[in-house]
């Protein structure tokens, strides 16, 4: 038997545990210092109390013969599928309820949509960038080429004509550097994508933080994008629903003649067999008015903390990205310091933690990431440690 | 961009497409026919008591900020891990608990763990089989070899040593036929893969219906075992999962001096995000004393209706494997008809549904399967018209 020889070309990341290690290592040394994490992507806000109902009712559904509900569709229950459908249809995007296919999340669906190519295929993808997307290619054998995103394009690169490629990673709003691609931007990759017969892999997971009206949620706003795109989104960020797991993916029958689409609906009814259907009843109810509402809610606690660190930032006069319609911002590391040398200065002068743009690809070297996801007096608290700290 | 073109190479199944058609329409030519299916593979009883109390604890958790639960271990928490160790502990098979990985079902992960493996490893699938064995391997264009299981071998076929393997798939108590293999067999079985330095994916999603002591319910009781095979198991069946999603996947140290664990590993913590922390607390309930007594009187009600059929099929003096330890019959179709012909005269002449064996491969032409997985009311009416319509 031989093994993929491929897994051996990834590199193992310490980028989270080298953190883990350096901040209990301060703890020890320090009993008495108060450490804030602002280094964290995952939600706090516990569900929506609409949510919380939904899956009551569906777990009683579970406990009694005449409603329970055994193996489901592979691709999701209509009336989750129907609700995505309502949800991208309000603005104005009409998709077919069979272009939606619910799934545990996008991360899964990220790393497995690439099965349906082949693996001499180039792929586009941006530094710096989630890791997942390098990973997942890497581990079949494919051809990486890197776009470089830096503080003088903004982090959002725009394609380059002159550069073959089969397959393009895009985020936006963007994790790690909360940058948000606007009509023209997208619009730019839409077209090189459709020129160049690629394919863009459109990660949306943060789309429900955009708040400019202006600014585009999903790629499908753009013309042309049914025939280069598919998208995925996810509850994670908009619900809370990172420990409950589910998302969506849009292939759209458009794209390659229907052959993506064929193909993925075969993946999936092959190698998967579909979101719990109490889970999917907990998807529903994010869309509900009461659902919606209440995610509001939860989505505006967050965002609040990534005003008040932008503020920070702003009174500061340091450069970053996000903060706006994006739960991450992505700050340029002050008086010349590497994003190691921040990391361990504001650990041990202002007890806050972070995360070192350098754990995201080499052109993160010199930026840092924090995150709005965490308790909002204790962010306004590291906000003030930061406006200490740094104030010139 | 170019797709993968092993997907060509799938072929579609008509199976339950057929089925349905020709149900519906002997429904509507028939309005009157009180039609009893015994064709599903799908559980029919609720969750147990003891399952239903901790899914609403767990939705509780979810919704009170001290409690919720994020993004979780991506190979499943230290709670459901332990509970699965305990499992096998207390039938003396010794597993360390970061060699089981809980997962969303043994289909997703007999799919996903395929990843692992060169594409030119020539892959031993039994026929007939479950057809994911089959269309996973034709996805990554993996030569395949069929195993023939056939009466004269009580479709449980031994090894052939002039035959190589690399990847070798089992299925014990076996989909679709119901044999299940003794502790002889399966020696013979993980002897050869040892020899050959192949590895067996073991599929024991069936394993909850042995009763008989003396058979092998783990691959992991037969000695050797570890250095070459993975087990795949699920909830499904066990404990009525198939619409609330999870199993685990055992990947010992042993095999492939830890390579394929440590592969395996980085496989799930890239493309996976784990399963819904409501769904693993559900799980844990199953092995708790009043989970394990419910899900054995639910297991009970389905072997009444295996015994009621293996009876009928006894009395009618037809031969079968299946029956007994599994949920599955799998019946010689009588008088020399072919798996489609009896289907339609079981259909027309007793108003009954099965699945001819034909659709699970070429062996199975001329057998036909019955499932226990039906009411139990409708399972003794059923074997009555079998009875009066095949009494010689």
């Amino acid at each position: 038997m031989q093994i993929n020889r491929h897994y051996e070309d990834l590199t193992e990341s310490y980028l989270f545990s080298t953190i883990a290690h350096k901040v209990s290592a301060f703890q020890q040394a320090h009993p008495e210092a108060d450490i804030i994490r602002l280094g964290i992507g995952d939600v706090t806000r516990p569900h929506a109390p609409a949510v919380i109902r939904a899956l009551h009712d569906a777990v009683d559904d579970q406990g009694r013969q005449e409603t329970l509900h055994g193996y489901g569709p592979e691709q999701g229950y209509d009336f989750l599928k129907q609700a995505v459908q309502k949800y991208y249809g309000d603005r104005k995007i009409e998709l077919e309820a069979d272009e939606i296919f619910i799934s545990d999340g996008a991360k899964s669906d990220l790393g497995n949509i690439l099965d349906l190519f082949s693996s001499d295929n180039t792929v586009l993808v941006p530094d710096p960038v989630y890791p997942v997307y390098v990973d997942t290619n890497l581990m079949a054998g494919r051809k990486i080429v890197y776009v470089s995103a830096t503080e003088d394009n903004g982090f959002l690169p725009l394609p380059d004509v002159r550069q073959h490629a089969d397959i393009i990673y895009m985020c936006s709003p963007n994790n790690p550097t909360g940058a948000v691609y606007d009509r023209a931007g997208l619009t730019a990759w839409v077209n090189y994508a459709n020129e160049q017969g690629a394919v863009i892999l459109f990660d949306a997971a943060y789309e429900c933080f955009i708040s400019e009206p202006d600014l585009p949620r999903s790629i499908f706003e753009i013309e042309g994008a049914k025939t280069c795109s598919i998208e995925f989104c996810s509850f994670s960020k908009m619900a809370g629903f990172t420990g409950t797991r589910c998302g969506w993916t849009i292939v759209p029958k458009a794209l390659a003649e229907g052959k993506l689409h064929a193909m993925w609906l075969r993946r999936q009814t092959t190698k998967f067999n579909g979101v719990p259907y109490i889970v999917q009843k907990a998807a529903a109810a994010v869309f509900t008015p009461e659902g919606m509402a209440e995610i509001q809610h939860t989505l505006d606690y967050y965002r609040e903390n990534a005003r008040v660190l932008s503020e920070t930032l702003d009174e500061l006069g340091i450069w970053y990205t996000g903060g706006k319609n994006s739960p991450y911002l992505w700050l340029k590391c002050p008086n010349g310091m590497d994003s190691w040398t921040f990391f361990d200065y504001l650990l041990e002068e202002a007890h806050v933690v972070g995360t070192p743009g350098e754990g995201f690809g080499a052109n993160g070297k010199d930026f840092f990431r924090l995150t709005a996801f965490g308790d909002q007096e204790r962010t306004r608290e590291a906000a003030e440690r930061l406006r200490c700290l740094l104030r010139k």
